[in-house]
């Protein structure tokens, strides 16, 4: 079938979904069978940006409400303006593509309902790591298996940044400011380095392998804001390498555990080896086992890809399928309920700044007795350049216990007059 | 739709398929919309062997033209009796499901032809990389790419071997011994070790990627049968690994080129650190840049998950629509035309064996001189054990040129009277 384009928004991604679509039209021709794929509107703030391209203007009511206009793509991102938009073109009985994980992190309920209601789709292939094909692998190919965990890099900012400190020994805010300077960070990067970001992915990931529409506080998450460069380096003496990471679990038959995280993986674990902007998706399915999916987790044309993937299946006419059988955000009931990541057992990695005093030592390895947790090795480590004087990290590798008991464990050693400022506790995953 | 399901074979994929459907009930009825997927007959050789299961007779005619039958998965592999039943049940009406890579590369066209002048459907994800959904990402989530280059591990017998000759330095009779204990080769291992497992399956992935059938004598072809261990621990010391690769490179527009070979690969690169019966495929595409798929590549519950995966596929009417548009072993022709490899050019490691003489090492160099191949490091090693006496190794990392001027080059050594035994000659991915 042929389709006619809203496109809402035509920033990077916007603007190489619209060179896809014209610079191949024929292979798109061939691809839909026959089906063509035309832009009728491309809507943004300020058109004169966007002179050498046609039909833009600034009215995204005309243009959803267009007879010519069956799908409308929204990426202008965020969750106000958006769901206004996405809401209207349903509405209107317009399909919609969206690479909005935020939108549909707080209210793919709404959305999904609208769409059911109007008889029309919702896809968003883009809207979890840029151009790897997740979302189609998890509700479609995957569809024979329960999925029961997924461990993932969704965020290449962080991603980024921890490459360029694990590389170069550079500290935070040095990455950081890398980072901006190459684009792979915003001016304000918060919502990508405190994990408010790779948390909406998971949240959307959650609800194909799960069925579950968390709260968004309900996902527990520790960005990768101010991490200290010791860390990194304590992690790689000990063959670990620090990755920020979303964790899905299932345990107990039907609690599952959604949490971000800097996590220690082994260097020799395949998601320890993404570097850079990348992305990567380790997802364990009752019968395939494990498989992991990497590639650009961001940028224009590798996030573009995804947008025309969900038009090509549009075109074909596999969308309505996949729309109705999957039944995202709907009432069906899978029987999973989200709880706290507190019960979920792992080895922790801990780094406690001491004063360089006799008896420090039993203190805090007494207070993680009382949390039943057994300690694999210590190493008390020189002090530090920038450390205050007379201080000494303890970097403290733990056996198996519930995050719970970590939590309680490193809240009682924070309250030791002989310790300086909070416990660094990351889960290692072994 | 529900589903009335033949399924021809029933070995380890066929057993878990088998038990897959039937434990998981409800699962799939969730999966499908609604949509039953039953098992009417479980065609085998010997059903004595299968007393446990219901339906179970050696009748695949009847099974076939069963009325309640609208789907036969074929899992006996091969490409004889295999390509009578597949086309039995198309010419029946009947939508096939196989994961028989030989049979799809010897008889793709034939078959495909088949099932259009049916009006029915061929489905195919467990044919290539088990449990790994290659299949849908290239015909599907991929369409807005043109596929440039496919990098694979798609044998998982000879990646079991050179995981355990890299770690634990044993020869090649050695690892195939423990790959047969571990049940990871076949008593007759030929068809895996000698790359034709391999070519089989980046047949059909050129067929998606490429729209090209070429000739499976077009596919050059270079095992690990019989690899030297010395090859290893020089390509380790040098920072590589030695994978079996099934790669397709498109090249000046619309040539392309299709060989499995051993490869160097950096140690760093994620496709050296795929270990064990792991299968991976990293594609490269104009959009989305490079993407790797990484899991099972065989057993019976990861491959089960692909085979059900198409079930429920077809159950929700996404089969049909997938047929029609990619049009897969079909007249259109996408202009690319398969060519021989010789001209695809990358760096090469030489390994030649040679008589402890004065000389040798100039006339080696001469030679490939000859070729104007460039020379980026030699290491004359030690005389190894098993080699014969006054003999030594000489290690040649080479820059790059094609490798038609490298087979010239190693013709021309293995000429010479100081050399003892063929040149090894591998491919460098840098």
């Amino acid at each position: 079938m042929s389709i006619g384009i809203a496109l809402i928004g035509c920033g990077t991604v916007g603007g190489s979904v619209v060179d896809l679509l014209t610079t191949q039209r024929n292979r798109l021709l061939e691809r839909t069978g026959g089906g063509h794929l035309d832009i009728k509107h491309i809507v943004v703030r300020d058109p004169a940006r966007h002179r050498e391209r046609p039909h833009v203007h600034t009215d995204w009511q005309k243009a959803i409400h267009d007879p010519a206009v069956n799908v409308v793509i929204e990426l202008i991102g965020g969750s106000s303006t958006a769901k206004e938009i996405v809401l209207t073109a349903l509405a209107a009985g317009k399909h919609v593509i969206t690479a909005n994980k935020a939108l549909l992190a707080a209210h793919g309920r709404t959305i999904f309902d609208a769409a059911r209601a109007a008889g029309t789709t919702v896809s968003f292939e883009a809207a979890v790591a840029g151009g790897i094909p997740i979302i189609k692998a998890l509700a479609e190919s995957l569809a024979a298996n329960q999925i029961t965990a997924i461990q993932a890099i969704l965020n290449g900012t962080s991603n980024f940044i921890l490459s360029r400190m694990a590389e170069s020994d550079a500290t935070y805010a040095v990455a950081l400011a890398e980072a901006q300077a190459f684009g792979y960070a915003e001016a304000d990067p918060t919502l990508d380095v405190d994990g408010s970001d790779s948390a909406h992915k998971l949240a959307v990931l959650a609800q194909i392998a799960f069925g579950v529409s968390p709260d968004l506080d309900a996902i527990e998450k520790h960005g990768i804001a101010g991490l200290d460069a010791s860390d990194i380096r304590y992690a790689r003496e000990l063959g670990y390498t620090i990755k920020l990471l979303a964790e899905a679990w299932s345990f107990a038959g039907n609690q599952v555990s959604l949490h971000v995280s800097p996590v220690l993986l082994r260097q020799t674990d395949m998601l320890a080896q993404v570097r850079g902007a990348f992305n990567a998706i380790r997802v364990r399915g009752d019968a395939v086992g494990e498989a992991l999916f990497q590639g650009p987790g961001a940028g224009g044309m590798p996030t573009a890809s995804s947008v025309v993937g969900d038009l090509v299946d549009l075109a074909c006419g596999r969308t309505s399928h996949t729309f109705a059988t999957t039944q995202l955000w709907s009432d069906r009931d899978r029987g999973y309920r989200v709880v706290p990541s507190e019960r979920v057992e792992s080895r922790f990695y801990l780094r406690v700044l001491v004063k360089d005093q006799p008896g420090v030592l039993a203190e805090v390895c007494r207070l993680l007795a009382v949390e039943s947790i057994s300690i694999a090795s210590v190493v008390q480590h020189e002090a530090v350049d920038g450390h205050p004087e007379q201080t000494v990290p303890l970097v403290i590798m733990a056996h198996a216990a519930s995050a719970g008991r970590f939590r309680n464990a490193a809240q009682a050693i924070n309250q030791l007059a002989t310790v300086i400022g909070p416990t660094v506790c990351f889960p290692v995953a072994d």
